[in-house]
C-alpha cells in the first residue's frame, strides 16, 4: 500500500517535470524513497519513456544498491546517481534530475550560481554549487555512480548541508535537486531554474558576482527555514 | 460592504499577478487600502498560500500599523513594507510586489532602468529608481519595515512623485509597483516588467544609457497624464 | 458596404496584433484604407481601448487629413502618422504599429537591422531602416505627424521602395509595418519581430554585421517577389 | 497504399514542425522517402501553404531527380536540397528544414555549435557543423541544389556520418535535420534547437568553446547509440 502511494507520488513528480517544461523530450527523471520499516525502497521513472504515456505501474522499484525489486521496465539510466545520493543524504526523500534551460547553461559553463538576490536566498543557503568534471578514469569505471560521487565530493569539501542547499549543477551536464519528498524535489528544481534565469539576466546586466551581503541572505534564509521561520502559515 | 468589495478586488489583483506570470511560486503579493471614513484599513494576501486556492475571505485586514483587524490567516511577510508605503504615499490606493524576471534582474544588478523609449515614457516619468542596499543595522532592526524605508529615502532624495513614478526596484531583491487601486498597481507592475525587458534587450544591443531626449519623454508622459492628456477615451 | 467590410478587416488586424503578442496592453494599432471610388477613407482603432472588447463599430473612420468622418470614439493617438504614410505611400493599403519586444529593442538602440540571413531577405530588401530622432522643434510642432515625416525622410534619403521594405523602426519608439492590406501589414509586423529576434541572437553570437552577400539576399528577395517569383502556389 | 501512409506521415511531420514552433509562418518543411521496391519516391510539403490547412493529399510526390510524379500543388521551393541529401545519404528516410530561433542564429553567425554538454552528446556526435557560404556562381547556377551541395561538401571534408550527426546549419540561412523517418527528422530538428539554445546561454555565461572532454561525449553518444546502448527500453 505504501509502495503504491509512493509510485503515484513519483509518477506525479515526473509528470510535473514535464508540465513545467524542466526537461524537454525524455531528459530528466524523478524518484522517491521509502525509508521507514524493514526495507528501504527506491521508486524511479523507467528509462526513455515518453512522459505523456507514463502510468504508476511503469515506475520501477529498486533497493539502495540499484537492484530491481519490482517493475516490468528498465529503470532510468541515472538510477545509480539517485541511489548514491539517497545513501549519502539520509535526510532527503525525493530527487529530481532535469535539463532545464538556464540551470543547464550554468552547468555547461561550469560556474556556480552566485546568490544575487532574495529569491535565491529564500531557497538556497549560499551559491548553487557546481561539481568538478569527471575524470576519464571515473567515466570508464562507472559514469552514473561517479556522477553521484562528484556531487558528494563537492558537498563534503564545502561542508554543505543538503537540506540548506537542495540542489547542485553537474559540470558539463545539468541539474539535480532534492527535498523531503519527490514533490518538494521538483519544486526545488523549478525554483533552481528560476534562480538560474534571474542570475543569467543579472550577469548580462553586469551584476557584481559577489552577490548580496551575507547579512541579507542569512536573514532571508532563516525567514523561511529553521525554528524562527516567519514565512507561510506555520 | 466596502471591505467586502476591497477584499474581492485585492483577491483579483493577486490572481492577476499569478496569471501574468509576474511571481512564480508564492513570490509576490498585492494589497489595497480603504482610506475614506473613520477607519483606515489595509487588505493584503496571506503569507505563502498558493495563488490557485486563494479566496476573498483568506485576505487579511490590518490597520496602518500592521495590526491585524480581521482574518484567520497570517498576512504576507511583506506587510510592513506595504503599510509604510501607504503612510508615506497618501495618493496611492494599491500596491503590488513581484519577483518578475527582468525587473528582478535590474534590481539584482542594482541599476536603475534608464528611459530608453516611449513605452517607458508613457508610464514612468524618468528612470525607474533603485534603492540603496539595506545596512546590516537596518536588517537587524526590522528588515521588512526598512525595505519600505529605503524606498521612501530614494523618493525623497530625488524628489520623486509616486504617481509619476509608480514603482521602484529594491536592490538585491525585486520590484514594488503601485497605483490608485490594487488593479492599477498590478497593471503598473506588468508594464514595469515589459519596460525592464525592453531595456535589457536594448542594452545588449548597446543602446546609449542616456536614453531618449527629455523633450520626447516629457511629451509622452504628458500625453497620457495631467490636464492636457490626449490619450484614451477621456 | 465596402466600409463595413473594411471595418471588420481592421478589427481583425487589431485583434491579430494582440493574439500574436505584438503589443502588450493597448500599445499598438492597425488601420486600413479604402482608396477606390470618389472618397478616400481611413479606418483605424480607437485610442486606448482594450483589444478584448473591441468591435467593428468601434473602429473610427477618417479622411486623409485625419478628420473624423464616422465613429463614436476618439481615434488612435497615432492617427496622423498613419494618414501621412498613406498620403506618401500610395501603394500601401494597411498599416500596423506595434511595440513588439525585439523590434522595439533595435529601435531603442537606434540601430537598423542588418540582413543576416535568408529569413530576412525573403521579406525585406536590405536592412530594416531606422529613422533619425525627432528634433525638439518637430516634437513641439506636431509629434505624431512628424513621426510620419521622419519615416518618409528616411525612405527618400535612401531611395527605398515601401513595397520592398515593408516596415521601419522609429528611433527611441517602436516599429511600423505596412502592406497591401491591413492583414498583410500585421503579417509583416510579425515577420519584422521574428527578423529582429533572429538578428539579436546572431549579434550576441558575434555575427558580422555586414550580413549575407548581396547575391544571396537578391536571390531570396526575387524568389518571393517580382515577375520571376518561384515561391508559393502562384 | 505505402505511398498513402508516407503522405500521412509527412503531413504529421510538417504539422509537428508548426506545433513545436520550429518554423513561424510557412518557413520550414519536412519530407520522407520510400526507398524499397522498384520505384524510389519522395513526399514533400507544397510550397508556401499555411500549416493549418494542409491535408495528406496536398503532399507532393516526386522522384529523386525532383520530377513531380503526383500532386496538384507545387512542391516546396527547397525540394532540390531534399532530393540531393536523399541521393547522397542513403541511410536517411526523412528530412526536416526549419528556421527555428536559436539554430538559425548560429547559422547566421556562421558558427558550428560546440558540444558543451551531455544533452548535445546524447544526440550529436561532435559539433553541429556549419556549411561554407554559397559562392555567387553557385547561387546563379542553382541555389537550392547547391544548398544541398555545400552540406554534402562539409560532411565529406570532415568525414561525418549523417546518422551520427543528424543535422547541419547552412551559413546565413537556417537548419536541416534528418533521421530514419520523417518523424525522427523533426525530433532531431527539435533537439537541435534545444542544443542551440543551451549553447547560446552557455556562451553568454562564457563557457569554454572547447566543450566537454571527448571521453564524456563519447560515453554519452555510445550510451544511446550503437550495439552497447543502455538507454531506453531496448
Amino acid at each position: 500500500m505504501l509502495l503504491e502511494s509512493l509510485r503515484k507520488e513519483v509518477l506525479r513528480a515526473n509528470q510535473e517535470i514535464a508540465r513545467r517544461g524542466l526537461a524537454p523530450h525524455t531528459f530528466g527523471n524523478a524518484s522517491g524513497i521509502h525509508r521507514s520499516g524493514s526495507q528501504v525502497l527506491v521508486v524511479i521513472k523507467p528509462s526513455g519513456v515518453d512522459y505523456a504515456t507514463l502510468t504508476a505501474v511503469d515506475m520501477v522499484v529498486t533497493d539502495l544498491d540499484s537492484k530491481i525489486v519490482d517493475g516490468r521496465l528498465r529503470p532510468s539510466s541515472d538510477l545509480e546517481t539517485h541511489t548514491l545520493l539517497y545513501r549519502e543524504f539520509p535526510e532527503i526523500g525525493g530527487i529530481a534530475h532535469t535539463h532545464s534551460e538556464f540551470a543547464t547553461a550554468w552547468a555547461q559553463a561550469c560556474r556556480p550560481i552566485p546568490c544575487l538576490g532574495t529569491t535565491h536566498a529564500d531557497y538556497f543557503h549560499g551559491p548553487v554549487p557546481v561539481t568538478e568534471p569527471l575524470t576519464a578514469e571515473e567515466v570508464a569505471e562507472g559514469y552514473v555512480r561517479n556522477t553521484g560521487a562528484v556531487i558528494i565530493r563537492r558537498f563534503r569539501s564545502e561542508c554543505l548541508d543538503p537540506i540548506a542547499v537542495p540542489g547542485v549543477l553537474v559540470a558539463g551536464h545539468a541539474a539535480f535537486a532534492w527535498g523531503r519528498t519527490a514533490a518538494e524535489a521538483v519544486e526545488n528544481a523549478d525554483v533552481l531554474e528560476y534562480i538560474a534565469r534571474l542570475a543569467y539576466r543579472s550577469i548580462v546586466l553586469e551584476a557584481s558576482e559577489s552577490g548580496i551581503p551575507v547579512y541579507v541572505s542569512e536573514h532571508h534564509y532563516l525567514r523561511k527555514h529553521g525554528p524562527t521561520a516567519t514565512y507561510g502559515q506555520r
